[in-house]
C-alpha cells in the first residue's frame, strides 16, 4: 500500500469522526445550539459525516470501518481499493489508518466543542460523545443489535459496489442514515469499531475537564459486534447475485 | 422462476421489514435512543429500509410488496424483472418469497430490539412495532386511506420506471418517505400487505413477553386495501403516457 | 394541446395536492400519527409531493403550478413542454387542468382523512389543510412574502432546467423543501394558486363536518403574489447565463 | 472578469442569504409557521440555501463565499470558474459580489419576515437572524471552531470538485447540511465570511424596529475564522488525491 492510500483513508477516517462525533456533541453537551436536537439529526450527522469522508479517501477505496475492510476480505474481494490487494499485510495497514484517523477526529471534536465539553456537567454526557454504550446493558444483546446492524451495513454496501446506480457516495450515506433510524435505538450503532474504539481511546488521553470512566468494560462490544457483523455480511453477500440497475 | 430471483425477493423484503419495524421499535419502545423521536423519523426510516431492499433485490425487479407485484399485472407489464414472466405461478412465487422474507425480518429487529420488548409495559406498544392499526378505527374508511395510498404508491413507481431520472432507488424511497407523511397519519400507512401481515404472523408466533393480542379483526384491511390500490394504480397508469426525462 | 397533455398535468397537479395538504392534514388535524410533526416534516412533505407529480405529469412538462406557467412565458420559452407551444390558449388549458387536478387532490386528500376533519375541533384547522392563511395578517406584507417565494421558485426552476445535474424531479423537489423552511414562516408558503385556490374551493363545496368560513377575504392573495412573483422570476431570469453543470 | 460573471455570484450569493437567514428568522422570530422547528430545519434550510444559490451562479463557479474563492487560491487552482483566472484583482471582485449579494439577500429576508421582526420583542433574535453568534463566548475557542468547520467545508468541496459524483449542487448542500449539523453547535456556523459580515451590515443600516447591538466586537470572528479555515482547506487538499468516484 502506498503512502498516499494510507493518508487518504486516515483522513477520510478522521472527517467521519470529526463529524460524527460533533453532531452528539451537539446534540448531548451544555448549552450548544443543536442541543436536543433528535435522534433523526444524529442520523443525519453520521450519514453525512460518512458522505464527506468517502469524498476525503476516494483513493483507498473510502472504508472508514474495519468491518467494511473485513467484509471486502470475506466477499471475496480481489482488491479493497483500485491497485490495492486485499492481503493480511494491507488489512492491518487499513486497520493502522483507521485508528490513527478516528483518534485524531475525536481530539478535533473536542477541540471545536471545547467550552461545551467544560461547561457540561454530566460525565456521562462527555463520554456519550467518543463511545456508544448500551441503553439497556447486556453485553450478549448488545452484541446481537451490533451484529445485525453490521451486518445490513457491509451486506448493503457489497450490492451498493454490485448495482452502480449514479448516486455515488450519497448511497452508502443515506444507508447509514437508515440503519440509524431503524437499529441504532438500542446501542446508538458502532456499526463501526473505529467509531468506538478510536475515540474512547481520545477520550482516555484527552485532558477533558470533569471526565469519569471510558467505560473499558463495554469497550470490546462494539469492536467485536461491528467484525462479526462485518465479515458475515460480505460472506452472505457472495451467495446474492447483484445486477446492474438503471434508471 | 429461478431460485436465486426467488432468494433476492425474500432477502430484500427481509431488509425492507427488519429496518422498517425497527425504525418504530426505535420511537415507540421503552427505553431506545431514539425514543420519541418523530414520525418524520418514522418516514425516513421506512424509505431508506425500501432503499437498501431495492439494492439486495434488485434481481427480483424489487417489488418487495405484494400489490407492486399485482400492480405490474394491471399495468400490463410484460415482465416481473428482467427474464421473469408475468403469470400466475410466479405471481404466487412473488408472494411466498415476500412472506417468507416479511417474516424473518420482523423476527431479526424483534432480536435488535429484545430487551425493549420485555421492558415496554404496553402490549399496544409492542404490538405497534409488527403491525399497523388505525387511529380511529372504522374498517371502511381505514380501507380508503390505504386505497389511496397504494393507489400513489403504485401509480408513482409505474411512471419512475418509465421515465428513468439518474436516482435509481433514490426515487422509490423518498416516495415512500412522501406518501408516509402525507398519508400515513389515519392508519399508518401499510401501503404493502407484506408491511402488515407477515410481522403480525411474527408477532403471533414469537415468545415476545407480556404480548397483547395481534389484532386479527383488522388484520383484512392492511392487505386488501393495498392489493386494491395497488393494482387500480397499474391500471389507471396504462392510461397516462410518461415520457423520458432528462435533465 | 393534446388530450394526453391535458390529463397529464392535472394527474400531476392531483398528486402534488393530495400529497401536500394530506402532510398539512398529518400533523394539523385530531388523532392523527403525525400530529405536531414539525415544521420540517410539512416541507419534505410538500417537496415530496411535487417529486411525485413531476413523475405523474412528465408529458406536459409538469407545471403543476400555474405561476410556473406563466413564469415559462415571461422566460420567453419556445415551448411548455415538448412539442406543446407557448400560447394564450394552451396557457389557459393548463390553467383548467391545473385547476380541476387541484381540486380533485383536496377532495381525495378529504376522503384520506374524513374521519380526522371530523373529530377536529377547530373549524380553523380544517381550513388549513385546505388553504393557506398569514400568521399576521396583512395582504401588503403577505403579498410581498409570496411574491419573494415565489421569486425564488420560478427562477432556480429556469436555472435548473438550463443547468442539467443529472437530479432530475429531485432538484426541484429540494427547492420546494428549502423555500418552505425558509420562507414559509409568514403566510405558510402557496407560491402556487393552484395550491391555495383550488382547495379553497373544495372546502367551499364538500359536506366538510363543523367547516367554518372559507376566508375569501384573503384567497386573492396567494393567487395574486405567487403570479407576480413567477412572472419576475422568469423575466429576471432572462438576464442571467446558466451556462450547464458538470459533475 | 465580465461583468455576468459578477451578476452571476452576486445573485446566487444573494440567494444563499435570503433563503438562508430566512430559515433562521421562521425558527426564531415570533409567530411564525416554523418556530422552534429545530436545528436540524435549519441544517436543512441553509444546506438547500446553497442548493439554490449554486444553479444561480453557475457561470461564476458558484462560490459564494470568500473562503471558498481564498480556498481555490490556496490550492492553486488554475481558474475560479471556466474562463476566470485566478488572480488578485479577480479574487477583489469575487468579494465585491459576495458582499454586494449577502447585504441584498439579507433586506429582502427583512421585508419577507417584515412583520415577525416587528413582532419580535427580543432585539438578540432580531440580531441572530442577520448574523451568527457564540452558544459561549470566546474569541479564542469560536475562532477555532470557525476554522474547522470551515476547514472541513472548503476541504471537502475540492474533493467533490475532484471526484465528480453524479450529484452536482447536491453534494456541496448535503455537506453544508452535515457541517452544520456536526460543528454548528459552538457558533451557529457562519463557515463563510459573507455569510455574517453583509447581513450585519444590513443589520446595521435597516430601520428594524427595536434592534439593539449590531455587536461588532464579535463581527472579526466570523470573518477571520473561515478565512483561515478556508485557506488551509484549500492548501491541505493538494496534499491528497482524489481520484474519480464511479458508481
Amino acid at each position: 500500500m502506498s503512502l498516499e492510500v494510507f493518508v487518504a483513508e486516515a483522513f477520510g477516517t478522521m472527517l467521519l469522526l470529526l463529524l460524527g462525533t460533533g453532531v452528539v456533541a451537539n446534540v448531548a453537551l451544555a448549552g450548544t445550539k443543536g442541543n436536543n436536537g433528535g435522534f433523526l439529526m444524529v442520523n443525519f450527522g453520521w450519514g453525512l459525516a460518512v458522505f464527506a469522508g468517502i469524498y476525503a479517501a476516494a483513493l483507498s477505496g473510502a472504508h472508514l470501518n474495519a468491518a467494511v475492510t473485513v467484509g471486502l476480505m470475506t466477499n471475496n474481494a480481489e482488491q479493497f481499493a483500485p491497485g490495492v490487494d486485499v492481503n493480511f499485510v494491507n488489512m492491518l495497514m487499513y486497520f493502522a489508518a483507521q485508528m490513527i484517523g478516528s483518534i485524531v477526529g475525536a481530539v478535533l471534536c473536542w477541540l471545536a466543542y471545547k467550552q461545551h465539553f467544560d461547561a457540561e456537567p454530566d460525565p456521562a454526557n462527555k463520554l456519550g460523545v467518543f463511545a456508544t454504550g448500551p441503553a439497556i446493558r447486556s453485553n450478549g444483546w448488545n452484541l446481537v443489535t451490533e451484529i445485525i446492524g453490521t451486518f445490513v451495513l457491509v451486506f448493503v454496501i457489497v450490492a451498493i459496489g454490485s448495482t452502480p446506480s449514479g448516486l455515488g457516495p450519497l448511497a452508502v450515506a443515506l444507508l447509514v442514515v437508515g440503519i440509524g433510524a431503524s437499529l441504532g435505538g438500542p446501542t446508538g450503532y458502532a456499526i463501526n469499531p473505529n467509531r468506538d474504539l478510536g475515540p474512547r481511546i481520545a477520550h482516555a488521553l484527552l485532558p477533558i475537564k470533569g471526565k469519569g470512566s471510558s467505560d473499558w468494560s463495554y469497550a470490546w462490544v462494539p469492536v467485536v459486534g461491528p467484525l462479526i457483523g462485518g465479515a458475515l455480511g460480505g460472506l452472505v453477500a457472495t451467495f446474492i447475485s447483484f445486477p446492474a440497475i438503471t434508471g
